[in-house]
């Protein structure tokens, strides 16, 4: 019905207005889904607990970053695509969250019940309350990861940005899961091996939460092979950065912050790069300490609370500090030097404040 | 370089020629992902589990009828992208077993260990094996079914073609899951309701493996809605068929033929058509008998032979047997009114003959 046809410049890049336009799409797809269940008499428990996961809380990460990619390497115009892409990485996430509290046994998300938590709650009249939780948990991630593909296809992208824009995707999915796999591998033996723990952290945390957002809002903007590249150099230190900020969260963070329960990298033995710090410099008790948990028996909150002053006594806490610097200079001296267009430094560097706080 | 343009006719339809080009699909597929593994270090063991799955067994029962579907609805020329789709499709099913077999905790498929018991088998050393086992199986399926998606892309439909097929799929994966859902629910709590059992084999069974990928074969065909009608008609009772031979060989089958351990629906307590059929004429002791796994006792190799005793003497599995026979019929009508090109005819009767057995 409109009779003004002249195209709108791209609005200026504001994080909150992507997490509201990526919530609303969430929302209606959700609402969507629940409609279907109730027609064909499927249990409403499914999209209850991914609505719960998914609409309650969240950073819309790599949604924001996403956009930000597309807005960097010059995207303007019809911002729809893009958003509908952005959505599906968070329903991607969500899969990945789901899937990963059920590996790591978590019992909180967000601050809130994990979704196998979530579904036990609902059966806990049965014996098998528990199991069941969990082999449901399985099921509504995988929903959840169907479910991201049929947001992706919503955004009817065209050929040559579908084959770019999927190429980024199925490099973004198989680095995930190989970087949770040698997480899984690596739980419960922690070692000195920082090197190791850095490698686990670059693919399931750096590409696929920084690098791969970035490159793939660019290559919906048709950005060339340079654009791509910085994006790169830019987004894999801020990756590393931002895990190695989620370690020092994980073991000194208050649960009413982190959404999860205390120091819980610590009792699961997560080989972190914080832990493997600590182990190079521990004397033999404190070595003991800081392993005991993969003799089975995982640390109580009084250990929890010696495990801590052992990561700072043996300056681990204040290196990953000191790491997490270096990389936050690395990637901003890539905008500095990339040559990327001029606008696109500004919500580059608004992007890395958000992910690790303001310099020091 | 050829010379000759001349489109050649699409070759006679062959299940053996079907199922030899996708596996051939599918080696290539797993051969180029665990060349990229050792390129970046990552762990053999993940496409070393999975080649095993895929390449060492299976009936492909999917891709053949995703290729049926597409030569019913007039497919011919190039056959190959509707081979990748295929392909695809058998991916998809690797993700669908493996985690089913963790869902179900199920220690064979197809003759050999199940993924989660053939990753503990590689880490025998470790105390945590088998927890292992199962939280990297929760990961190599999600693998699988990211990968199934690699291979849809592969095949470069144009725009027409995937909307119409990602509209299948779409509903393909969200059925399924919620189906298998269903199946949870119901596990270790049967009833003498044989129309939920049917409900539950409809979405987990009937839509997935049979209406599905011959519908989408059609798609890619360009098949119009009195095709695709009538390829629902006729497919929905052969799957429900499918599903009932699967539930009489689960009860009675070989572990040599079938592949997974003797009896397992009785063992885990499935709520199948069979077993609600039996509930409705057995006696108070042959009810405690048929349910007695519901108490958290699996029942042992005597019991297993006096519960296939009750199954024959309630009258259950010939009630069953009758069942197939109706939707065989049923499927078969089909063929004969809906007016379906005259190849489709007997092309989906040996469709049949194959899901089902000849018949009787």
């Amino acid at each position: 019905m409109s009779e003004t046809a002249v195209p709108l410049p791209a609005p200026v890049f504001d994080p909150a207005r992507v997490r509201s336009a990526v919530e609303e799409r969430l929302t209606t797809f959700l609402d969507a889904k629940a409609q279907l269940a109730a027609a064909q008499g499927f249990p409403a428990e499914v999209t209850d607990v991914l609505q719960d996961l998914i609409l309650g809380d969240g950073k819309r990460i790599r949604p924001v970053l996403c956009v930000a990619g597309w807005r960097a390497a010059g995207g303007c115009g019809d911002e729809g695509p893009v958003l509908r892409v952005a959505a599906s990485l968070e329903m991607f996430h969500a899969f990945a969250l789901v899937h990963d509290d059920v590996m790591d046994r978590s019992a909180t998300r967000r601050g809130r019940p994990s979704a196998h938590e979530a579904i036990a709650a609902r059966h806990v009249g049965r014996p098998d309350a528990a199991r069941l939780g969990m082999d449901a948990a399985v099921l509504l991630g995988d929903l959840a990861l169907a479910w991201s593909d049929e947001l992706f296809h919503a955004a009817r992208l065209g050929p040559d940005q579908l084959a770019a824009a999927t190429a980024v995707l199925d490099g973004m999915r198989t680095e995930l899961m190989y970087g949770q796999y040698l997480d899984l591998l690596a739980t419960g033996r922690p070692s000195a091996d920082v090197d190791a723990a850095l490698r686990i952290a670059r693919f399931k945390s750096a590409k696929y939460t920084v690098e791969r957002p970035l490159q793939l809002g660019a290559v919906l903007a048709g950005a060339d092979v340079g654009v791509r590249t910085a994006l790169s150099a830019f987004g894999l230190p801020l990756g590393e950065a931002f895990q190695l900020r989620d370690d020092l969260l994980g073991a000194f963070g208050d649960p009413s912050e982190t959404g999860k329960p205390a120091a819980e990298d610590l009792r699961e033995g997560k080989h972190t790069a914080l832990l493997a710090r600590a182990l190079r410099r521990a004397t033999g008790t404190e070595r003991d300490l800081l392993t005991g948990y993969s003799q089975g028996v995982p640390p109580g909150p009084a250990e929890v609370v010696r495990i801590r002053a052992v990561l700072e006594g043996t300056g681990a806490r204040a290196e990953v500090e000191v790491m997490i610097e270096e990389r936050r200079r690395q990637a901003l001296r890539v905008l500095e030097e990339a040559g990327l267009p001029p606008a696109a430094g500004a919500i580059l560097r608004a992007a890395a404040s958000t992910l690790i706080g303001p310099a020091r």
